[in-house]
């Protein structure tokens, strides 16, 4: 599953001058992947849906015939959201004017203008679909087709139950990652999980990936439901303490796996932090978290709404710290952390190193002016 | 009713570079006119109605005989508004330490300082009435004496009735002149409209002012209702194609004429854009919509309600896509747009040409610093 | 009670050009000075109270055995508010990975880190109680110590009845100091007071501090029963011309006193004014009003909601005023004011000459890295 750990381990120092002059929360995330930008189910047939990503606005199109495509969200005339036009059959129509434009954002008609004249039009992106989840390469179109999607953990295989979840979070992307590596955060969740205390065990790390395994081990308290539903029925008294954790951030996307003594898979969580706004300070969180199924199936379903409430206490946990973390940044000017935990010192190095050189605006695609009429 | 298509017409080029290179967006609406700022009803006998122009706060005064006065909101002394304050016979009295200022703006009392040592007040702004709206010149006011108020259109005609509206739409006010002036727009109001599209039948201009002529064409549906109340009761059946439609921009004012085959003149609108704030973002539109009686009076009296919904559909509509246009401008940084359709770019020009020079700050009056007591 | 009026009075001259040009409503408070920043029974014991000073957000401890102490209100580590974290005997734990400081800012616990490579920790505030205020030193705490808690007015003396109100109003302090130290702005008052009209009777300042002496002539109207409530039982009819109100800021605070005609006080109030946000645009102001009771003392219980409500309505129209004035500061850019009040020019020199010199930011204490794990 994993590259070995490698020897380079202890080449990782602190960051360089260079790099630590530059403020991991003014990272643009990298454009040149692949981001879900929305449920399938959310871009409905013969409809428009409109997203952002990293401030840029993109309309979702899903044509007559049941295609999606990603524009631009703007009327190459007047600047109107697409969002708000008709679609007609495979193509979309401005609602103020009608210029239409076809799944290449080319301008096929403008209804009181003659089709020799037609402007450019507005920009296209590349867009697939993959297990429910509209993704969209928002960066260098080129290298879209290079660029494989995610695998999204356990989500195809039958003997494991998924929860899928997606929550807007006002904080930079980098906040999300630190989070969920650095489990010795559990104090916050004492109230949902008990006292519960993280050993960190090893980490290892590659070019564009980190990670680090833990055991989790319970100071005081009984175990929450939660937790049991997520983690398996262990025999009665029996430690799990031998449960391994091991979180993984592969730039963009995070993995979260626990694997029990025998090491079988019992919990696969994937995850994607996708910027909102262009400061990059507003983030979708999309998750995937898949649970393997016990012998008796049925067992799963029924303790489910114990699993979704347990998830969403944790989440809305960590949301809080993360906003709070980028309260003060914001109010601070700067990054004030002061980091002892090494495996979030290599992540922040890995953020910076992977994110993109420098905010990067949209801009128009220029359009010959027409002539007089 | 214009003047005639003149042969500079052909001289009208696209804008030179320096013209080109500032952002319409950005010109702030020419001060030295006369703008309405209030209805004459909004301004009670012996109250004060506070009021704004492109961010200048202004306080029109209602006196004990009846007259009308603007001055500059803000007191002279720790510059709270005048328009919380006291009219006191032909004078309004700050609320605070009681300062009191005439019709001039001079400062005339201050309880408790000797006459001898008064400061210099605050500023006027010439102010008249005309059929029911307060008109007020806030540029330089040595202009105002040479400078006619506007010609508001049927209103003064009995042959008429008018609707009288002002609203406010979160816009530069160069978008409602654009608006309006561009009938292509029709596909906006195909629900409340039907199917129509605009035909330029030509257009003319001159220094201050730029107008187009349309036919509207029906492509499908059945004539509204609204439409039919507004422009007359044509014989069942009969064509309305050859009613010609005349937008015209006369900066700063804007009419919209409809002529039916006769010449005879159905419907007459005429309409101004007011900025409130200092960036000019927002607008108060007034407008004053004319229509011709019908011989059976009463059916246009009976009918008035399907027009005040038709025309607040409509416009609504047209706030809708302003705004939007706004939006974008203010997330783009500059000007995007592709305008192909010329007398847009005419009027583009036009105003760019009339407006002023750049964002002016009233400076205040300066007072002598009165000696110690 | 007053440092006798001073000779040198003449010397004070309207501002040098230096003074002049820099504006007072910049001005930040200086932080050498005990300031109230919250009620103790804000605090509560095993809880915590974050308040704010002039941006920097502080948070107020109560330990298990009933101290109060002052931290900077961010944990070291990733800047979450300790606020939100948890009382564990006489320290402070962070709620995210449970960091924990003692009384002096010392980080004293990391729990996942041995002790012997613990960080710095937080900046810690002087800070005591007084007659149920907690009072911090947010300024140089090497200050603190000779520095002495302000006198609290009459409010420990039982011939007094003292209402404590703290109100948050959206200005700069200083137009808190002129509203209460200019008494002809009794016009503001006009509903509540009747028509009083302020009579100067003499100034006094020295090198920390101004005063002025008023008597309080009424114009017309009777007088209400609040101001009977406040100054006292005269017999009927007669006059209370001969009351002698003095209103001083003595830095950073302000009293005003009312003395009838035989000195003895019958009104003490004590007021301070604490910007809470960076920009010192917004204030809250802590009030002691102390009534001196009647003979036959249950009257001052009875009529006391009525005082309540007086005060009540008075602060209500002041506040209204001096957020006014600090909206047309915000919208102006500068200080238009033209003050022709003498007392008033002396203030306002007083509040620049004590004020601090410049917006100052808090520092986060350097912490050495620690070396990888």
């Amino acid at each position: 599953m994993q590259e070995p750990g490698s020897s380079e381990c202890s080449s990782i120092v602190r960051p360089a001058n260079e790099a630590a002059a530059r403020d991991l929360r003014r990272v643009p995330i990298h454009p040149d992947h692949w981001y879900p930008l929305a449920w399938s189910s959310e871009v409905k047939r013969g409809h428009t849906h409109g997203v952002r990503f990293a401030g840029e606005p993109i309309v979702l199109v899903r044509t007559a015939s049941g295609t999606v495509f990603a524009l631009e969200d703007r009327c190459a005339h007047r600047q109107i959201p697409l969002r708000d036009g008709v679609v007609d059959g495979e193509a979309i129509r401005c609602c103020y004017h009608g210029w239409t434009y076809d799944c290449t954002g080319r301008c096929v008609n403008i209804p009181y203008l003659g089709r020799e004249r037609l402007p450019n039009g507005v920009r296209a992106y590349p867009c697939r679909e993959l297990e429910g989840l509209v993704f969209v390469f928002p960066g260098n179109p080129a290298r879209a087709e290079t660029t494989p999607l995610p695998s999204l953990g356990s989500i195809a295989n039958h003997a494991y139950k998924t929860r899928r979840y997606a929550r807007d979070v006002a904080c930079h992307y980098s906040f999300m990652h630190e989070n969920l590596m650095d489990m010795n955060h559990q104090f916050l969740h004492r109230r949902v999980m008990g006292q519960m205390s993280a050993r960190s065990l090893g980490r290892r790390h590659g070019e564009n990936w980190v990670e680090v395994d833990y055991t989790l081990d319970r100071e005081g308290g009984s175990r929450p439901l939660g937790e049991t539903v997520a983690l398996g029925q262990s025999a009665p008294g029996s430690p799990t303490d031998n449960d391994v954790m091991t979180v993984r951030t592969d730039y963009p996307y995070q993995t979260l796996q626990i694997r029990n003594p025998k090491s079988a898979l019992m919990l696969d969580l994937w995850a994607v932090y996708v910027p909102l706004d262009r400061e990059q300070r507003t983030t979708r969180a999309f998750g995937l978290v898949s649970v393997k199924r016990p012998r008796m199936r049925v067992l799963l379903d029924v303790a489910w709404p114990v699993l979704i409430w347990f998830t969403e206490r944790i989440f809305k946990e960590d949301r809080w710290a993360v906003e709070r973390e980028q309260q003060a940044h914001d109010e601070q000017g700067a990054d004030w952390n002061h980091e002892v935990f090494p495996v979030i010192n290599e992540l922040r190095d890995l953020l910076r190193r992977c994110g993109a050189q420098a905010s990067r605006r949209v801009i128009p695609i220029e359009t010959p002016v027409a002539p007089g009429d």
